[in-house]
């Protein structure tokens, strides 16, 4: 699995672009990104029993089974809660986009992030529409643009690429994402694109990546909030030349759907490194579980508790908090075998062992703890199933950004 | 239902007493409350996977069905993750009690609130215990000097007192609790000790306390993260002489288990207002649910939301951040039927109303969200069901609290 530079537009048969059309007040906010042929689509949505515009949209093109053209992304609203006018820019914004590549409306997935409950300003989107497309380039640039087009508050453009070998055949997998952030300072909205060249059966792209979101996408948590314009979409052009992948035991399938199950992780580590105010990178690892379910609970249980995101930021070897957080997560476990500790760079810190408290120098914690990134390490010594979960430190900084605003 | 001054000591029967024998630096660490005669008692624990040792204590000492004779709490430490030795500890502290008192250790309920992880220093709080014995006083003094020996960091003493009619009998009701607070900054533990003088079948008192603790306690929130020594007890003397109420449709029985419940609604209430670095108090109401664990799960959700949290403490109507709290709370409604707004005693503001969102004035909103106490009204337009939880903001001095300090 080659890692190499670009984003979206890296793999065959795909061309991308972002501008400013003025939905924000200077920076990027209109993002396309078209493949050249019709492609195998995957995609997964929200959880939110509250569905924003461009979900019930994408959903609904998803079902059509067409093969897909385009996702059109604007940043700075979210068109959520918006009602039947903001079903109805949505299905514009599709009819628009369609229009300039010649396709069909539902082969256009949309998606929007920004401020929640605002119609969103559909004349803007309209006029903009063909001067992005009039600016769909397929070199690292065009990609560059278009993940820097979907950006909200991020600190960082999100974007990914690799090449694999898949039947003989070079293929390429692109992402780009973007993570926590508003412009009127509102709801997170994290979305996450892929594209690839791989030949692969429709129906297949979809079972590699729901089999991958769990364990990536799904476990991730910046401030526990689930935004109700979530989404997760993957293209596959076909142009590597690959015979078509069409069997799950079929190796080369397998090679795919790791390469894409990496591409995922990395994109959502990416956004929880990228969380709001976020001074510190956290993965939670629980090992020797009995079975996955119960170590994900967990893991996304401690990754998510206030109390040890701010034990973390202020760098304080409080295992008390992480135990607690063990204990709310709604898996049973015997204390006693428990094992914890801490690591990063500048080394570890064993804080417990078969339930007995271990005593540790603090200056040695805080040195520890002092690194950037850090990883929690957490022993059930109950069984051979574990998992990871990633989010960030809760920061003076995070209350600031949502909360040192007016209504206006 | 009438409001008395004092706290714990007020119903007959009843003596207690707080000092500062040196878990703590200054401040009261070791509080005695002790009943003139064995007493009715009742109890609910945390329900963490992790228990502290004087959970596991007390859950003992409740299964024994003794009745009652005292409560011992010190603070400073919570005897939490402390292995065999803090097992030891806890019993020690129980004998202790007993042999001051004469009475059966199973008739001491044990409970600490601090540090998780720590070793109790048990040569001092056994030091202590008769010094504490020594001071037992049945006046307001003693029970206003036992409610301040409990907390840790909350910023005021929690108690109240109530007189009601049963059989024609006055009875009293007294309470005290503690809320999130630390010592050396760890968990917050939620302590609530109620005293009553009402004459009362054990199994009844039980019954009374385990119906209204999913209403009030087990509403409340500050960070997400529950405690490994939550506890909630009431002891019964009898005293009052009123008949003794064996059945729970006798109305007498229904005025004593309202009255208790709305002691625990205004403890569970007084400990959320207290949450650490609050600045406003939140009332999450949900109205016109289809059944009642539907609205407590929505209330609760929406009341430990960061984002719905931050922006109360930014004073923004950002009912954005409330409707995606909604749409992830494990329930399914009808976002197009959904009505919010914001209440104080500075007036109210539609945010939305059968899922249309409402025009307001930003400047106006403020002026309803300054006040310190605020009510989201949340109607779902779905049944006749409601619930109500209450929290708090979430503000700077909250991760302020929780983490600028070292690790030593």
């Amino acid at each position: 699995m080659l890692k190499i530079s670009g984003g979206v537009t890296v793999p065959q048969g795909f061309c991308a672009a972002g501008a400013h059309v003025g939905l924000k007040r200077k920076r990027k906010d209109l993002a396309i990104l078209m493949a050249t042929v019709p492609c195998a689509v995957a995609a997964v949505f929200t959880t939110n029993v509250v569905k924003g515009a461009p979900v019930i949209w994408s959903q609904k093109a998803l079902d059509s089974n067409k093969l897909a053209r385009a996702i059109v992304v604007n940043s700075g609203h979210a068109n959520s809660c918006t009602g039947d006018e903001g079903i109805k820019h949505t299905e514009q914004m599709a009819a628009a986009t369609a229009e300039a590549i010649g396709c069909d409306p539902e082969q256009v997935i949309v998606a929007s992030t920004g401020w929640i409950g605002v119609p969103l300003p559909i004349d803007i989107v309209l006029a903009g529409i063909p001067v992005v497309y009039g600016q769909l380039d397929s070199s690292t640039e065009g990609g560059t643009a278009c993940a820097e087009a979907i950006k909200t508050t991020d600190s960082f453009t999100k974007e990914i690429a690799f090449q694999i070998t898949v039947g003989g055949k070079a293929v390429k997998i692109g992402a780009m994402a973007k993570g926590s952030g508003m412009v009127h300072p509102n709801m997170a909205t994290m979305l996450s694109f892929i594209t690839t060249d791989v030949n692969i059966d429709q129906s297949l792209l979809q079972a590699a990546l729901k089999e991958s979101v769990p364990s990536t996408y799904n476990m991730i948590s910046v401030d526990g909030d689930t935004s109700t314009n979530d989404m997760c979409v993957v293209m596959a052009s076909g142009l590597a030349g690959n015979a078509m992948l069409v069997d799950e035991t079929d190796p080369d399938y397998i090679v795919f759907k790791d390469a894409l199950h990496r591409v995922n992780e990395l994109m959502a580590k990416s956004i929880a490194r990228d969380g709001e105010g976020a001074t510190k990178f956290l993965e939670v690892s629980v090992l020797g579980s009995e079975n996955q379910e119960d170590a994900r609970k967990l893991a996304k249980t401690v990754v998510s508790s206030s109390l040890v995101k701010t034990a973390l930021f202020g760098q304080d070897a409080n295992w008390g908090r992480i135990i607690a957080a063990l204990g709310r997560g709604g898996v049973q476990f015997d204390p006693t075998k428990l094992s914890i500790r801490f690591e990063s760079s500048a080394g570890q810190i064993a804080l417990m062992n078969s339930g007995i408290p271990m005593p540790f120098e603090p200056f040695e914690a805080k040195r520890v703890l002092s690194e950037t990134d850090i990883r929690i390490c957490i022993d059930l010594m109950a069984g051979v199933s574990e998992a990871c979960a990633w989010g960030c430190d809760l920061s003076m900084e995070y209350v600031r950004l949502n909360g040192s605003y007016g209504a206006a």
